[in-house]
Formats: C-alpha cells, sequence, structure tokens
C-alpha cells in the first residue's frame, strides 16, 4: 500500500504519495493563500492530494490513508485542528473537509512531530524505537517518537519542548510564561542576542556584516561569525550552546531516548554546531558514566514534512 | 498468579506478596544494614521474599516474579544496579544474586518509578493511560507511566525529573549541575528557604517556633505557618507553588500525561498544597483553551514500594 502525505506551511503546501520504506513516489505544491480562509485551503489540501496519486501512477484504491502535517495542533478524539495559529485556524473540522473530496482515513499532526517520524522510518533516527526531533527555528518545536509511534500525549498537548521552562522567570515568551526554552534555544534568541551585542559594539565585525543595520541580523550572520572566530559572537554562540544543552539535558532525563535529532533553520550551521553541542552536554547530562542520547542532525530536509505526514497513517 | 513486591530502604527492606489487583497479602520487613556491603543485604532482601510468599500462605510455584524497588537505577539490559548512592551500591549483579535464593524473573525499577505504577494500578491513577508520579521529598523523583507501563527511557536513565533545568544557571545542586527542579521544588528548598528568611526576620513566626534554632526548620512547619497565615512563610510557599507548576508545566509539556500525582513528603500537606498547584498552574500552562493533566495526590503511601514493585513484574 501507499501513503499520501501533506505538508501544511504558511505559504504553500505540499503533496505526495510514500511507499511502506517512507520514499517518495510523486511530489506536487500549490500555493497555500491562507487569507481565504481554512475551507478552501483544506478543500485544495485535498485536491491536491488527488494530483499526488495521479502522478504517481496510482489510483485512490492503492492509498491506505491520507496524513495531514499542519504548524499547529490535532485533537486526536475528534479529527478537529483546535488551533492553527500561523494559518488563523481555529477548531476547523479538518478530517470531515477532506473525507469530503478523498474517503480516506485521514491522519493529522503538528509539523515538528511528523517531521520526527519521518527521521525515524526513513531519515537519521531510522530503527531507532525512542527518539525526540528538535526543530530550532523562528521557535523551538518537538517530535517525540516511543516505541517507534508519534508520542504527542493523552490531550495532543504533549511534545511542546520549546515550552518547557527552563529559565522559570526569565525572558518573556509569546506564550505568556516567562523562561521557555524557546526563548534561548531557537534562532529568534542568535538575532536577540546578536542584535544586543550589535548595538553595544558598533565597531565590532556583527554590526559591520550588517552596515550598521542591526534589524538585517540572521542567526546565521552570528554564527558565521563565531566560526570565523569573531569574540563577541563566539560569546553568543557560546551562550546558545549552553541553553540549547540546558534543554537538551531536560529531554534526556525525562524521555531518555536513544537519539536527539536537531533540525530546523539553525541545524544549517552542521558540524560546527552539533560538535559544540557534543562537546558541552557530557557535562551536563545527570549521569556522566551512562550512556545516554545521541545527537545527530535531520537528514531529510524539506522532505519530511511529506514522508513524516504519509508515515502518520502507516 | 501472585507477585512479590521488594521495596529497599536506606533503613529497612519491606517484602510483601500482591495480587494481580495490586492488593497486599503479606508484609514482612527488616533492617536494611547498608554498611554490610550490597551482597547480604541483596541475599536478605531475597530470603525476605520467600518469607513473605510462607506468610502469605503461598508456595514458590504460585508467583510468577519478583519485583524490587531500588533508590537508584537499573540496567534494563543486564539486571543490574550501576548505581544506588544512598546504599553505596555500585555496579551490583542484582538479578543474578537474587535467584541464587529465588529462581524468579526480576525485575528492578527506581522508587519513584515503582511508586508511580503502584499509583496506576490500585491507586489515585487507576486505570489511566498516561501518568507521572512526582515525589516532593529530599530531592524530587519521578515515575512515568505511559500506555499503562513504566516508561523508563532507552538507557535506564528516563524520568530523572528532579534534574530538569528549571532555572538555568541558578542554584547549584548536588548533581554538579545549576538550576535542577529539584533545588526549588523540594522539601530541601522549603528548609532552605525557611532557614534565610528565619535569619533575617529572628523575630518572626518560623524563628519563633524553632526558638531561635534555624537548624531545626523542616518544611512542615514552613508549610504550617504559611496555612496559618504567617506573612514570610506564605510568601516562601508561594514561590514553591511557582516553582512546583513551573516543573509540573515542564511534564505536561512533555508527557502529556491524562494525571499527574503528587507523593513525598510535601504531599502530607494535602489539600493546602492541591488547592495552591490547581490555581496557580492554569495560569502557566502553554495551551489555555485545551484539556490537560489533572493533579492529584498519591494514596497509597508506605504500601506504593511494595505494590509498585510487584506491579514490575505483571
Amino acid at each position: 500500500m501507499y501513503y499520501v502525505g501533506i505538508d501544511v506551511g504558511g505559504t504553500g503546501l505540499k503533496a505526495g504519495v510514500v511507499d511502506e520504506q517512507g520514499k517518495i513516489l510523486s511530489k506536487v505544491t500549490c500555493p497555500t493563500l491562507v487569507e481565504r480562509g481554512a475551507e478552501p485551503v483544506v478543500n485544495d489540501m485535498a485536491h491536491l492530494a488527488l494530483k499526488a496519486i495521479e502522478e504517481a501512477g496510482l489510483q485512490v484504491s492503492d492509498i491506505k490513508a491520507v496524513g495531514v502535517g499542519i504548524p499547529g495542533i490535532e485533537d486526536p478524539r475528534t479529527g478537529r485542528v483546535p488551533f492553527c495559529t500561523n494559518l488563523h485556524w481555529h477548531d476547523v473540522p479538518l478530517t470531515e473537509w477532506m473525507q469530503r473530496v478523498i474517503d480516506k482515513p485521514i491522519f493529522i499532526g503538528n509539523d515538528a512531530t511528523v517531521a520526527g517520524l519521518a527521521e525515524s522510518v526513513s531519515g537519521v533516527s531510522a530503527g531507532v524505537a525512542n527518539s525526540v526531533f528538535v526543530t530550532l527555528g523562528t521557535g523551538v518545536g518537538g517530535g517525540v517518537v516511543l516505541g517507534g509511534k508519534v508520542y504527542s500525549g493523552s490531550n495532543g498537548v504533549g511534545s511542546e519542548i520549546g515550552h518547557m521552562l527552563v529559565v522559570a522567570g526569565g525572558e518573556l515568551c509569546t506564550c505568556g510564561n516567562r523562561g521557555c526554552w524557546e526563548r534561548y534555544a531557537s534562532a529568534t534568541a542568535l538575532i536577540r542576542w546578536g542584535t544586543e551585542s550589535a548595538k553595544e559594539h558598533p565597531e565590532g565585525a556583527l554590526a559591520q556584516a550588517v552596515k550598521g543595520d542591526v534589524s538585517k541580523i540572521t542567526a546565521k550572520d552570528v554564527i558565521d561569525l563565531a566560526k570565523a572566530g569573531d569574540p563577541d559572537c563566539a560569546a553568543i554562540f557560546d551562550k546558545y550552546i549552553y541553553y540549547l544543552c540546558a534543554g537538551l539535558v531536560s529531554i534526556i532525563n525525562l524521555y531518555d531516548p536513544e537519539v536527539i535529532v536537531l533540525g530546523g533553520g539553525v541545524s544549517a550551521a552542521g558540524d560546527f554546531l552539533l560538535n559544540a553541542v557534543r562537546k558541552k552536554l557530557p557535562e551536563m547530562v545527570f549521569y556522566k558514566t551512562m550512556p545516554y542520547a545521541r545527537i545527530e542532525l535531520a537528514t531529510l530536509g524539506n522532505d519530511a514534512g511529506i514522508i513524516g505526514a504519509a508515515m502518520l497513517g502507516k
């Protein structure tokens, strides 16, 4: 049997047919056009699924299930989407609307969750029973696979690892709490610290790199300069690695996975990030002499969304 | 079939026979005498198991398995105990030594883990698939039950919830990190803050309660005075509830259990603790309008160790 995976983004929709091994057989896309509201978007998702099936040279009857990865949360009991903030969706009956067009079982998952599932099926954590995928992007998201299955808890609100309180009382988060991990381990944290540093040191390499326009500072600027040996950016990067590891320690202490996979924009720093984490983490884990999770970089890139969504139905 | 549960404490060993429903049929005890070293203690544990079987009017052949709850960690792959700090055990072949005397499958679990399992079999979280048990004692321990089974991770180092970093860079912990949850949510935290406060306010109610000897302050003193309306102790208790909830939020964000059970010494504060947590937590959870874990007090008390250890073999 085959599976359809749909990756719902703020700007584009992607759908693809995926086989049992997590291999993509076809891939089609269209713009999301969020401003239309939820119903036409979901309708387009369903038709995109049909197009992907056709492109793969298959029939709808060859498809076992359709999986959808969303930048929000699902209610596993109702098949509805209570929240999808970036898309301005609220309590959307996604399953019902999809099945009007394509009458298959529909599975819904958070986008970080499906990316983690994809890596555990055909990526860097393939074959591993327990793994945690961490997306280091604008925020910090998580995908938890336990016993080879997505774990999203009893109420569908689990694996929100970006909102662990790592510095209780610290930086104000968009969620209203102070000190969530994503305030310290996201690309946004690197930009914030970089901006502060560039304002303090207008003669420094970071301020120069953006020609004095600190609003243009990216996480990549900070990382590239840290790599090149700029002391201000190196200090920011060290701080970032400390807080990243602080959250990873909590993930190890709670989930104790075999593998933690780092994905998202910051993970584009590659070995520079990976080596820094692998060096710092052993100083911070609780059981210094016991084995603990391997830290790896995500390998599937943009295809993870389609593959993981498809594998929700497996 | 029946199960034997052994509760290994620093001062006493307890063994009991437990039925399928988690009901204790017999209970026997003896002193631990830690200073003898591990082998005679394990030998006594095995003989105590035989005595518990006899007291229950059963034969060894009626017993399916023997479970052992230890204040340390087990290596599920080898049946050995790598660490049991309070007992000064290091890499103890517990399974092998036990089976010399009683040739049954041996299961080993952390004491907080088995207490959580006990509550999920015949206590306050009975019948619940996903629950987290939190012991608020000298430290903070955790017992995680997912899908009705103990979850201790891939390397046996999971569910160490007391060493989540909740205030990264904060109070120095015995583990070497700064800011572990147990520095802020244990009885020890209440004592530390109480002592600081009593030193600052020698005329205050807390200093008076211990007749000026601040080394005598207990967590119960602080809680009792908070309950009685003493403003200093009420402020300490509020701070305690904030940090307790900070960690509970992370537990909810990661495990999303149906129930979180509060046990250990601090939980003796009963409804005063429970009501404060239930009032504060809703302000701090990530998804304000989604259902999340019920917070409950442990109900099995001292029997949880025997029941939970026994249920490891079920």
